[in-house]
C-alpha cells in the first residue's frame, strides 16, 4: 500500500495521477476544497487518469428493510412517515477506505469534488484494500462528463436536479438518467447472466441509472449496471437505496428486495448479494 | 478554509487567536491535554477571543422519537426502563465538523476541554462548512464564566453537577441554571417570534438553561436561548436532548417534541426544527 | 499522554517499545500492515514489550438484547434469522482509544496485525486515557503465542478456524480453545469473587475461552477471565458477544446476560457489569 502524505494534499486521485505520474492503486491523503483533510484509495489503473473512491454501499443485513446499518436508505424501519435519511444527498460521512468491504463508506469528496464521471466496482465483502482491484468482478465507469450538468458530484445531483421524495414522481415515466458505461471488467452478459429469469427481463445492462421510480412509487437512488427497460417498474429487486414503503416491507432498505427471498424467480445471484458497491469519481 | 497543521497543536481556537492574532473562521487542528489530535471549525469572529466548536445536535428524523439516530437522548425507543445513553455526559465521540450540519457532532473537547463560556449557533441542516457563520441565523453567548464552577465543560456540568436521570426530580422547581446571553445575531424578540403561542407563554428568552425537569418528570439537557418561566413545566416543547418516557411516546429525541404535530400551537418554527444547535466553548 | 508521531510509524506498540526502548503508556501512532495510519493507546509496562489496544467492548444498554449499540453481537434486535453482525471477523472499525470506556473500540491492527497473544484489561466505563492503567482492576494476558496458530489475530481465528453460526454446533463439546493466562491485577479468586453463586459454579478461571457455545447452541466470542467447566452450558451469563436468539430474549447482545435481572444468583458484580473489557495483542 501506497501513502502518501505531502504539505499541499492534492483534492484527487486525478490530481496525483497527473502530478506524480504514479500508476500505483492504493490509499493517498487529499484535502477537499472546504479544507478536509482525508485518505481514501485511488485507483491509477483504469484509462487515462486516476479515479477516487468516494463511497460503498454495504448491506449488513439482507433480510433488513431499513434496518440498523441501512444508512443509504433508512435505518428508521419500514416506516409510511419517512423520507430516507438522506446520505445520498446530505454532509454525513462514515467508515474508513480500508473497511469499505465491511460497512458503508462516503468520504467528504462524495459531495465537494467537482468531478466529471463515475466508476463502480463490485467487490466481494470483507475483501482487504490491497485486494480491491484484482477482487473486483465487476468494473464500470461512465466516459460523457454528464455529472458536470449535475453539479459535480451525486450529493448535487440528488440535492438539485433528481430528488428522492417518496409518492412524488410517477413510475418509469420520471426515472432520472440512464449514463451509457464502458466495461472494464465484465460485459453486458455476464452481468444479466447475475439476474434472475424475472429481473432479467426488466433491464438492459450497460448503464447507470439514477433516481428510479418503482410501482409504488419509490425512489431508487442508482442502479448499478443497467438501466430499467420502457414501462418496467420492479425496480426494487434491481436497484439499491430506496426507503419505499409498503405494508409487505419489501421495498426498503439498501440493497431493497434484490434477494427477494420469497420468489427466487426474482433473487439475484449471490455474488451481487454478497459484495459492495464501490463508487469512484473522476 | 483555512487548515494549520503545527508541530505543537494549541489545545483550543482561543490560544490560537490569541497566538497568531488570526481572525479567519475555519478548520484548525487542536490537540487536548490529554494529547488527542483532532481538527474542529474555530468561530475567531465574535467577541475578543476564539470559539471552539465542540458539538452540534442534529435531528435526523424529527417524528421519531428515540430513535436511530438520536444520540443526545436515545437511539433505545420510547422506553421506560432507560436512562439515556450518556452522550452529554461520557466520553463518546461522533462525527466531523465539516459534518456538523447533517449529523450529530461531538468531540474531545466537549469532554476535555477547560472552558468558560458557551456560545450556540443556530444553522440550518446541511449548510457547508464555508457558510457555518454566514447561515446561522441565531448567535449568542454567556460572558459571565460559568463554565468554571461546573468543571469547564458540559460533561463535567452534567456527570458532576446536574445529573439527568429520569424521575428524580421535581417539575421546574429541581431545574439547573439559567445562564444570561449577549446576541451577536438575533434578538429576544426575534426568538420568540420563532415560538407558537403556547410555547411562548413558557419562556423568557436572553438564557441557556441546563438539566430542565418537565411535569413527567423527565430531564431535558439544554433549552437553546431561552429559560423556562417559573412554574412552566411543558420543556418537552422547547428543550432539546431528553430520554423522557411516557406512554404517548412525545417527550423522548434529540428535538424531543418541538415539532408538536397534534397541536400547532406548541409547534416552533420550521427554522429552528431544520437547523442544528452548534455548542461552542471559550 | 504522549503522542510519538514519525516518518516511518512502526506497525506496534511493541516493535515502538523494542525501538525507542521507551516504557511510557500512552497514545501512539501506528501504521499497519495495509498502510493505514492510525493512534492507539500502548500499554508498555506489563512485561517485556509493548501491547496494542485493538479493541473495547463497551455495554450502552446492559437491559438491551441486541438493541443499538451491540456491535459486538448485532444491532438487529433479539432474531431468529439472523446470525450476528460480524463484527468479530469483518473489517469494520469503529470509535477511537480515548473513547475506549465509553464506546466500542475497534481499529485495523484488530484484523491486520500478526500478533502472538492476547491481554484483558476490565476498566471502568468513563474512565479517561489517562487512568486506564491506574483504573484497571483485572489485567491477564496468555503467554504461549497461541494467536499464531489462528492467523495472527481474533478476526482470522474467528474466521477461518472457529466459525461462529448460529445452532451449528454442540454446546460445551464444540467450545473452542480456553487459554491459559497470567494475572497482572487481580486473581483467579478476585475473579471468581465477581461471579455469582450459580455463575461460580459453572467456570475455571484462570483462562480466555473463545467461541464458546450453550445450551441453546448460540455462540459466545469470548469469556473473559475464565474457561466453561466441562459440561456447563449457561454461558450467556458468563461470556460475551453472542446473536443467541430465544424466545425470552435473554441470550443476545454484547454482554448478553451478564445482568440477569430475573435471578440474582445469575447476576455478575456490578464492577464486571459496568466496565469495558479492553483487548491488547502483542
Amino acid at each position: 500500500m501506497i501513502l502518501e502524505s505531502i504539505s499541499n494534499p492534492p483534492s484527487s486521485c486525478n490530481e496525483i495521477r497527473r502530478r506524480n505520474d504514479t500508476d500505483k492503486n492504493g490509499l493517498y491523503e487529499l484535502q477537499d476544497v472546504e479544507g478536509n483533510v482525508f485518505r481514501t484509495y485511488c485507483d491509477m489503473g483504469t484509462g487515462v487518469g486516476g479515479w477516487t473512491l468516494v463511497a460503498s454501499v454495504h448491506e449488513n443485513h439482507m433480510k433488513g428493510r431499513c434496518t440498523e446499518g441501512d444508512r443509504w436508505s433508512s435505518e428508521q424501519g419500514n416506516n409510511a412517515n419517512i423520507n430516507g435519511d438522506g446520505f445520498w444527498e446530505n454532509r454525513a460521512i462514515h467508515g474508513s477506505p480500508a473497511s469499505a468491504t465491511s460497512d458503508d463508506y462516503k468520504n467528504y469528496a462524495y459531495f465537494t469534488m467537482n468531478a466529471s464521471d463515475v466508476m463502480i466496482w463490485q467487490v466481494p465483502n470483507d475483501t482487504p484494500m490491497s485486494r480491491f482491484e484484482s477482487s473486483s468482478f465487476l468494473k464500470y465507469h461512465t466516459t460523457s462528463g454528464f455529472l458536470k450538468r449535475f453539479g459535480g458530484n451525486l450529493a448535487s445531483l440528488f440535492t438539485n436536479h433528481y430528488n428522492m421524495k417518496e409518492k412524488q414522481y410517477r413510475p418509469n415515466v420520471d426515472n432520472g438518467p440512464a449514463i451509457p458505461v464502458t466495461w472494464n471488467r465484465g460485459n453486458n452478459e455476464a452481468l444479466l447472466a447475475m439476474y434472475s429469469s424475472k429481473s432479467f427481463s426488466e433491464v438492459d445492462a450497460g448503464y447507470i441509472q439514477f433516481r428510479v421510480i418503482n410501482r409504488e412509487q419509490s425512489a431508487y437512488a442508482l442502479c448499478p449496471g443497467v438501466k430499467m427497460k420502457s414501462g418496467k417498474i420492479e425496480s426494487e429487486h434491481v436497484c439499491v437505496g430506496s426507503t419505499g414503503f409498503n405494508a409487505d416491507a419489501n421495498y426498503c432498505g439498501d440493497f431493497a428486495s434484490r434477494d427477494y427471498e420469497r420468489d427466487a424467480e426474482w433473487q439475484l445471484d449471490e455474488r451481487l448479494i454478497n459484495s459492495v458497491i464501490m463508487i469512484f469519481y473522476k
